[in-house]
């Protein structure tokens, strides 16, 4: 047992399902439909299940912090290279999920990048509507900066409507005359706060989670009704992207909010800016939720690593 | 940053609160009060929220493995003699809980005891009665015998319902006619499933989680309304303790399950068994949960450090 402890590689019994995650959205998506008057609550406790389908990742320690006022959890790697600093900000369509529900997922991208990740608490919606979050990460960005951190060795990177602030903070950065992060990631971007898109129709019925109506009412928290859903900031599918860093981008071919991902592609192609978009073929929404189970996500962070490292 | 990334020790801001446990309990108690047809399912969410009062401890690693057919999750403190196990069964009235909601506990006793601890996701009630959850203790403990750890070197240790389950679980082995494990832990034990006890009463209010009525609908679940609630195994109250290893025991002074602790303690010191029992002044059940964020805490794990190592 000594030598198991620290040597066995093997993935434990029944980790190699990937059904495990379309499985768990359509859990939630049940529990949506049948549980009257569901809490935000309630709501976020579920959610907060969103690290259930990934394995522990090995060889991670963890530290809380607060990096410019915002707390947050470290993931350190053994071994990584700790000046390279991915600055993970959490999907839940900006009102659910958390540092916890996202720690092995942010771990396992710094473990294949050789750097260490930080996951931001930002503060959610409802109660603290746009651009609140986007503001948390720029704070923990220049506080990063100030720290000592080079500014090209910082990368953004978020899920869903995480994605969305990876993005944000960078055109925000780059917006109040800062040198931007040198690279940004965002794993199946939730951009449109419009509400548009064909894959919302067209994938309606393969994508176990994402409804427009889930969508709207998300929309309805972070805007507070008042906000324009063409604010840049808010929806980078009206950004100018001139100038921006390189881009990777992951969508799974059957999520609702593919198009997201293809529409950003385009727009940021269009001004000049290197990007990258890999469809994950079958796959749900932030299919890297499978990190430690799916040989396609391994393949995945492969070949992220070689982008990042390029 | 770079050295603080690795230096910094100083508790984030806001962890010193020690009222976040309480605080915790008391919504979960309005949850249950106040939602319709709770499921368990829900009730399963929420109390995997358990992890939230402790702050995740330095410099320790995680893996995910079976041992005796039972998954978990591996607690590896850098530097632990991990020829000494801590098998950590968690709290949850044997149906709720997870490795998962108690790995940064067990990891911080690990740590506190310079050994690893395995957490297990035991079978919970009510799909599995007893002895269900004592027989995966008893085929793990086992697997780490095989495996080669000396079973003077494994210590059982759990909470709440968990506590029950390490204390059992030491009972079982020894009535097996196999060699016990060197040590048993037990936080705030919950041991009565005949549901009496007069802090049940005289605690009531100030404990913020426990009613008899949750309690009643624990022991419905777990003796499936046909298995005798003095079966020794299922109530260690009614257990011959003689030859029993050397036992710690934790509670809080107003929880409502203090008299389990202490009935457990004046029938295992009757028996000749060497046993220690700490009462947390003020604090409610399994207070080791605030682990990285209270004084209090600190010490205990410093009285236990020197109780293990002596």
């Amino acid at each position: 047992m000594t030598a198991n402890v620290v040597e066995q590689t093997a993935a434990p019994a029944g980790t190699q399902n990937q059904d495990v995650l379309r499985e768990l959205y359509a859990d939630w998506a049940r529990i949506m439909e049948t549980t009257p008057g569901l809490t935000m609550r309630l709501f976020r406790s579920i959610f907060d299940e969103w690290h259930q389908p990934t394995v522990e990742p090995e060889g991670v320690t963890y530290r809380e912090d607060t990096v410019g006022g915002v707390p947050g959890i470290w993931c350190l790697p053994q071994g990584a290279d700790s000046t390279k600093v991915l600055l993970y900000t959490h999907g839940g369509g900006f009102a659910v999920g958390s540092a916890s529900s996202h720690r092995k997922l942010a771990a396992h991208v710094a473990k294949a990048l050789g750097s260490v990740s930080f996951v931001l608490d930002y503060r959610r919606a409802p109660e603290f509507t746009h651009p609140a979050q986007v503001d948390d990460g720029v704070a923990a960005f220049d506080a990063l900066v100030a720290s000592g951190i080079a500014p090209e060795n910082i990368t953004t990177i978020g899920d869903s409507a995480g994605g969305n602030l990876a993005i944000a903070i960078a055109l925000a950065v780059k917006e109040q005359g800062k040198e931007a992060p040198g690279q940004v990631i965002a794993f199946s971007p939730w951009l449109d706060m419009e509400n548009k898109g064909e894959t919302l129709v067209t994938n309606n019925d393969t994508d176990a989670l994402i409804t427009p109506e889930l969508l709207e009412g998300m929309i309805a928290g972070v805007l507070g009704g008042t906000i324009d859903p063409r604010t840049p900031l808010a929806n980078p599918l009206y950004a100018d992207f001139s100038g921006f860093p390189r881009l990777y981008i992951t969508a799974g071919s059957v999520e609702s909010l593919l198009d997201n991902a293809t529409r950003l592609e385009d727009r940021v192609r269009t001004a000049g800016v290197d990007v990258t978009l890999s469809i994950g073929e079958g796959q749900q929404h932030v299919y890297p939720f499978l990190a430690g189970r799916s040989a396609l996500v391994a393949q995945e962070f492969e070949k992220l690593a070689a982008w990042y490292t390029k």
